[in-house]
Parts: C-alpha cells; structure tokens; sequence
C-alpha cells in the first residue's frame, strides 16, 4: 500500500463512533483528524493552524497564495475518500512539487457535507468572506448550537470575520476531488478536469386526483394520482435527455393513501435539476413545468409545485481549466473535460477568486457510502497531475 | 327523516369506541348491533336468534327458503350504510312483502370486512358450509384466538358446523348493498343489478435499478428504478382501459433510497385487477406481465413480481338478474347491469346456491369512511325494489 492510501486509513479512523466513517463537523473525530492532517502538514514543510471556524490550514511562503483543499467533514456511514483524499493528495503534491515562485495554502475544511447544522459550506464561506454569522445559531440534532460546539472545540467564533483572506492576495483555488460519479471510470480516465459545478434547481410537487376503491371505480372515471405522476416522471426525463449535461432525478415519491386496495388519491415526489450551464437548466425547468400542467390539465387532477432549492453554476475558470488540462496531458492522460454533479468547497471559494477542479476515478460512480473506492494508481496520478500543474502554474492577468 | 334511516343512524351508534363507527366481528359493539337487529327482525314477523358464529338470523315461513341479507361488522372509522343498510332494508323489505309463499331467512352476518382476524367472510362461510375449523385459531392484534372470542360473545364454536344450509332447501341468496363505487350516481339511477362480483388478482412488484448520486450520473448512464416503474404504471393502465369493466390499480409504491438528491435504486408496487370474467382478467394479468418484462429489459432493471392473491370472479344466477331487472323496471328504473368491484357475503354464499345483488346508488362512490352517504329516497327505493321482487320471485328449475 502507498503512504497516501495508508494515510487515507488512518484518517477514517477518526470516526464519531465504532462502525463505518462518521466524521460530523466540530465533532471529537473531526479534533482528531485535525490533528494528524496539521501533523502531515507540518511534516511537508506547511506551518499549520486550526481556524477560528475549525479549518485546518498549512501554509508555505509568501506573497500572493495559490490555495489547495478539500474537506475533511464527512456524511453519516461515510467513504474514505470524498474530501479526504483531496486534502492529503494536496499535501503530498505540494510536499513534491518543490520550491514554487508564490506561496501556498492548504485547507482541510471543516464543513463541507452540512450534515450537523443547518447550513453548509462554512469553512470554505469564512475563508472566502462570506460566512452568515446567523449560521452561528443553527442547531444540531441536540440542540447545540454552532457557537457552543466552536466553543467546545477550542474555538473563538469572534475569529471567524478574521478568517475572510484579501482578494488580492489569492491566486486562486484549486481543488482535488474524487468524481462521486461514473463518467471517468466509463471513459477509461484515471482523472479529468471540472467545466463547472452544476448550479441545482429543486421542486416540490403534490399531485391531488380522487382516491377511491380499487375494485369499484370503473377506469375511465378514475383521477389517479399515481397514474399522472408517473406520466410527469417519465417527461421530465424526457426533458433531461434531450439537453447536454443535464440531469434531472425524481428522488423521492409518497402516494396516499398508500394501500393496494385504494386508487391513489395524492402523490408527492421531488425534483432534482442540475446543469453546468444555468441558461439550460433554466430553460429545462420551464419545459418540465409545461408539461406537467399540460398532464395535469388532461389528467383532471391538481398540481401544486414549489421551487425549494436555487443555486447558480459555478463556473471553473478557463485559464485553471487550461493548465489542469496541460497538467493532464503530461502525464499522457486525454484532458477530459465534464461538469460536477455534486457540491463543493469551490462554490464558496468562486466568492473569492478564481476556481479549478480536478477529479479523479472512483469505482462504480460510487460515494457516501462504506463502499467508496479509488486505486492507489489513480490516488498517486492525481497526486502527481496535482504536483505537475504546481510547477507549471502561471497566475492569470489579474496578479501580474 | 324515514324510520330507515334513523334505524341506520341508530345502528351507526353501536361502536367499539366513542369516535366515529367501529364495529369489529365478536366486539361489544357487534353484540349490541345484534341485539338492535334481533328485536327489529321480531318486530318484522320473523323469528330472530344468534347463531354459534354470531350471525344474527331471522326466520319466516317453512319449506325451501330464499335467504336476504349483509353484514353488520364494519372497518374501523367505517361509514353507516355498508352492509348495514342491506340488512335493515332486507327486514323492512320481508315487512312490506306480506305473506309469500315461500320461507325467508334474513341474516346479519358477523364477519364480512374481515378485519379483526386473518380470515374473512366467515359468517356467510358457516352458512354455506364452506367455514374452515382452521380459522378458529386465527389470532386478532390483541392475540385473542376467534375460538376465545365466540366464547367471550357467549357461543359455542362447536355449533358452527351445524350451520351450514341443506343446498335443497335454499332457493337463493340476495343482497342489496351500496354500490361503492361512482357509477350508478353517473348513470344518474337510483339502482342496478350485479352482473358479478369482479375475480380479483394482486401482485406486488420489485423492480430494481442502480442508485446513485442525483447530480453525477449522466442520463444515459442511469439504470433509474423509478422511471421504469412510471413506464410500468402506465401500460397498466393502458391495458386495463383496452378491456371493458376491468379495473386496474397501482395502489402503493415505495421508492428507495426515497432521498431528493439520491436516483432510485428500487421500486416496490402492488397490482390490483379485478375483473367480472375471470378470462378476461387472466388475459390482462398476460399482458401486463409481459409489458412489465419488455420495459424491465428495455431499461436494463431487474423485475420481481410475485403473485399475493388471487379470487375467482362470483358471477350472478342469471335468472336472479332477470327478476331483480324486473323489480327494478316496476319502479321505473332502467335495469341497468354493472359488475361489483368490492367482495361481499354473496361470493361465499355462492358455495351454497344461486346468488343475486342489488346496488343503490352512493354519493361520490365513497365508502369505507364517515363520508359514505345514501338518499332516504334511494334507501327507500331499495326497499321497495327489494319487496317487488320478493313479492313476484319465482324459484328457478332446481326447485320447481
């Protein structure tokens, strides 16, 4: 085994309980991990802290900073690898790519998954200057507030105003990442480089027909619920498919009464759109709302749908996207370019400056799950793509 | 108000609790139900007692005898007409009938819903001869054995045996009931006559596609169990509405992991279809089967669907459907014909001898909950139908 997957290991070991991986923010297993990535850290020639919103950051050099991260929170029952992988593999690349000409920052984020409050994306929000203090009285499943579990960590959340870096003195952000998704592994690609981060759109729908006795309302004078939610699933998609890039899920679904006996009366079910491009998703979200007026209208049943969720893509900045590529290339490797499906530290980081994602293979698409995997083949190719596109790295107009 | 419906009204008080109308086989409910229908069969001219399986029965006359009657056990939070309405308009219909020239019976039947033990129909099951012993030691949720209740209601199930009816002395069995269903209130009739209690098949269904993260795998890379379930419930109903008076019905569905941002891996639904001829039915079952097969490997999903029940269709002596047609026109109600779609005391009865039902009109088709609803003037109607028929019924050949 490699050291960067024997380091993997060890980190999941830092688990809020006995089985599997679950690694909350603020958590006894997140103080852990904190430790033995600031340790690693300091062992690759960073100096490292641990931040006022509990970010673990190593740094190297001065002047204006390229930043590498991931995060280092996880879900419930959680992989290996999604985050973790990231922040260890930027380490080790920065530890190999030498002496750079700019300084350097690596942040192993605190809370990227959003598993314990309410809100999401806080560790790289404070470094990117746009942490909502609000978020501070979020609370968790027990009733813990954000600011007494920062307090029990060690931590100051008066820091956090501090944590916002200077635009000017950032590079941009670069972020190494497992795929969560099967596209590499299909395209036979150990990694590719990010076009975008999909901005999302999701719906709530509740679809109202007539319940009544299976066995004595004759078909023609049926108003079924399920029926006519099944038509919307199938065109919504439709719609998918017919635009680039786009995905678009029916997750979950609830029909009532629920008994197979009973002719369903309402269904509920929600709505998941991402596209890399926000025009697309936009204009995909029109058609998919058409249609299933149009269904509902000749279904004679009711259709009520909320928009619960809206974020814009984030985009990944050309000139990143050119030398991720470059970097891909050298290593012999096709410079594929595909769009990220799920969320990332990089969303906050864009409020900040520039931002490039690589992503690497992960087996079956598969993530959020004790099954994760990833080679260490492709753990070290990531690592060295990394450590190649480091000492190649030209800043952008901005800072010259 | 009529005495009909204010005998409905009181009746509807017997309940196992203070909420609404629950009355479940063998409760305190059903004893004081029987009591109430006992002295009103007396005060009919008929010879009222209960029977060892908690019928209540009232006799008329001597030599080969038509039997009337339904249930008075109802669901839980059930409405006031089902069953109960055929029983006491069976009562008043012997009354108003006068002298006939052959005996009557008229029985309450204690367990039509079937929803205090595993078992149903066990009232007109013991009449017919068709009781299984087995079905003594059916347990209710309380763990009380159907053996212990009889003995608690003050019956001795060593007497269900001699229930069952010498076939040569039955000339029928006939039972109004509401209709349930929303066709006969269409069809603007306040009456019609059964072709036949529908044969029924269920199914549950398992379909089975691969998980996945909502926003990384690309449309065409998915194997969403969902989306072939839509496509599945689709062509079920397109069957269905090929065929004339099939019904049917997907009832429930869960859909697993059932999170927004997760693609369905599994899909679990139940298939109902009911139809009055059983070819027809068994011809759909056909059809929706191999449907199901073609989209599951059209979709690349794996298909489980097992069979939980299946119920012969009960058809209706046609020389009973004639004589109620007849009745039906006396009144000047065109003698209009539909198949049952719910299951009643006639399909066992039809263990026995010829049966015949007679429908009224419901509001909205609505049954099974406190909204079920019936005119004065259609419970009277049913009433007088029901006499007229009595009034000129003439056995068939068997009996002549």
């Amino acid at each position: 085994m490699t050291e960067l997957m024997q380091r993997l290991a060890a980190l999941a070991k830092a688990s809020d309980g006995p089985e599997g991986l679950t690694r909350l923010f603020l958590s006894p297993a997140h103080g852990q991990a904190a430790g033995m990535v600031a340790a690693w850290m300091e062992e690759a020639g960073l100096v490292a802290e641990i931040d006022a919103i509990g970010n673990v950051v190593g740094r190297r050099g001065a002047g204006p900073r390229l930043i590498l991260g991931s995060h280092i929170d996880t879900v419930r029952n959680a992989g290996t690898f999604d985050g973790n992988y990231g922040v260890l593999a930027a380490i080790e690349a920065v530890r190999r790519a030498g002496p750079l000409p700019f300084g350097v920052e690596v942040i192993a984020f605190g809370d990227e998954e959003g598993v314990r409050f309410p809100r999401t994306l806080c560790g790289s929000r404070a470094v990117a200057g746009i942490f909502d203090p609000a978020a501070l009285a979020g609370r968790d499943a027990d009733g813990v507030t954000m600011a007494e579990a920062l307090a029990a960590f060690g931590l100051d959340p008066g820091g956090i105003a501090g944590l916002a870096r200077d635009p000017r003195e950032i590079l941009a952000y670069v972020e190494l990442h497992i795929e969560q998704g099967p596209v590499l592994e299909a395209k036979q690609l150990a990694a590719g480089v990010v076009t975008a981060i999909n901005g999302a759109s999701r719906y709530a729908v509740t679809v109202s027909g007539a319940a009544g006795h299976a066995g004595t309302v004759p078909m023609p004078m049926r108003r079924d619920a399920l029926v006519a939610a099944a038509e919307m699933v199938l065109v919504i998609e439709t719609v998918a498919r017919a635009a680039e890039d786009l995905v678009a899920t029916v997750g979950s679904m609830t029909v009532r009464p629920g008994a197979p006996n009973s002719i369903p009366g309402e269904v509920r079910f929600t709505i998941d759109l991402r596209a890399p491009v926000d025009a697309d998703r936009l204009a995909a979200a029109a058609a998919i709302t058409a249609a299933l007026e149009r269904i509902a209208l000749s279904r004679q049943v009711d259709l009520a749908l909320t928009q619960t969720h809206e974020a814009a893509a984030t985009a990944c900045a050309p000139w990143l996207r050119l030398q991720l590529a470059s970097a891909l290339e050298a290593h012999g490797i096709a410079p594929f370019q595909l769009p990220s499906g799920a969320g990332h530290d990089a969303m906050a980081m864009a409020a900040l400056c520039p931002v490039g994602m690589l992503f690497i293979r992960c087996k079956g698409g598969i993530s959020h799950t004790p099954e994760e995997s990833i080679t260490a083949e492709d753990a070290e190719m990531g690592v060295e793509v990394l450590a190649t596109f480091l000492r190649g790295f030209m800043p952008d107009g901005r800072h010259v």
